[in-house]
């Protein structure tokens, strides 16, 4: 426990290899593992044990669901179940993006989450996405159709532009979600691409 | 899964466990919560188990010293045992005050975290910390020096001055830390109570 040059080592082993655990975590920098790592010690055991079963137990029964994608304990997921036979997807590119549709309660449709945008600077190429399995379940499901929600970035534009030519031929509707001003905001903190996007797509009165 | 009023549960009850166990966290707000525990899943699951696994290892682990009362995987911890017979104690409100000391590599004494500072709105009374261990170890282990590190607060300032009262009559000498001017900072954003305290303790050239 005393290395050679005569300093001690303040923190033990196994205190250690726990702040990095959690530094690993997005978003978590090295001060904020500690804080962390400090907070779970300082926990009476029965209060921070289930933080740990947590984690186990959700890598255990959480699955992706095998038709849209999602995280799921059953699969297919109960919306997926719940919502058989509905005639639009809503295409996402992770699972979290599902949220903000089910929380406005504004959609009843299904969904399908694609796992992220084409991006080739990060290696991300069609084959790392799931198309083929988008393009097969609209033909099985007869999907009337899509609407992509991708968020608005170049990636996402060209991953739409993707799938629409593997759809060309097929009668299926495609919409994306509309770009412009978004609520509460300010215009003059909106940046310009914003700004001309929501200029060029005005609506009448 | 299919509540009464016809919504869809979006999660998982496994992942809103894991979810509300991040949330429980200091810091950790409802967003990065779930943020973490969507990563959690996404990694593949041999990377993901050392987390669970870190924290329950180092809460079995990593107990209290019975002497300084830091985090140690030994009873006494390294620093007690490496510098048993030191003559002065440097007295820290909780563990993780120790690091920028050892950091530093300035002070090579013993250390005893108090477990906080007085704070009777907090409802942490004397009783709460512990100082009659300090008082003892100060007597057993005939300490010459206290180094009073608690930061700079009024409650730290009213456990000092308990402190110093339980120790009256002792021959053991009481040094608290400089208050001053942070290295770095510019005088205009310094707050007026420090700028006050750096006036008074001002030190001839």
């Amino acid at each position: 426990m005393l290395p050679m040059d005569g300093t001690v080592m303040v923190e033990s082993p196994s205190l250690e290899k726990l702040v990095q655990e959690f530094a690993a975590l997005p978003g978590i920098g090295k001060k904020t593992a500690r804080r962390l790592a400090y907070f779970v010690l300082n926990r009476p055991r029965q209060n921070i044990e289930p933080l740990a079963a947590a984690i186990t137990e959700a890598c255990e029964k959480v699955k992706r669901c095998s038709l849209c994608h999602s995280f799921a304990e059953e699969d297919p997921c109960p919306i997926c179940q719940s919502r058989r036979g509905a005639k639009t997807i809503c295409v996402v590119e992770k699972f979290s993006d599902i949220l903000p549709f089910e929380n406005a309660g504004i959609y009843h449709g299904l969904y399908f989450v694609l796992g992220g945008v084409l991006s080739p600077l990060d290696g991300i190429g069609p084959e790392n996405l799931h198309i083929p399995q988008l393009i097969r379940r609209i033909a099985s499901e007869g999907i009337e159709e899509i609407i992509f929600a991708l968020g608005s970035s170049p990636e996402a534009d060209s991953t739409i532009l993707l799938i629409d030519k593997l759809l060309s031929g097929s009668p299926v509707k495609r919409s994306n979600l509309a770009r412009g001003i978004p609520m509460g905001s300010e215009l003059e903190y909106i940046d310009e691409v914003t700004v001309l996007r929501a200029f060029e797509s005005r609506t009448g009165l």
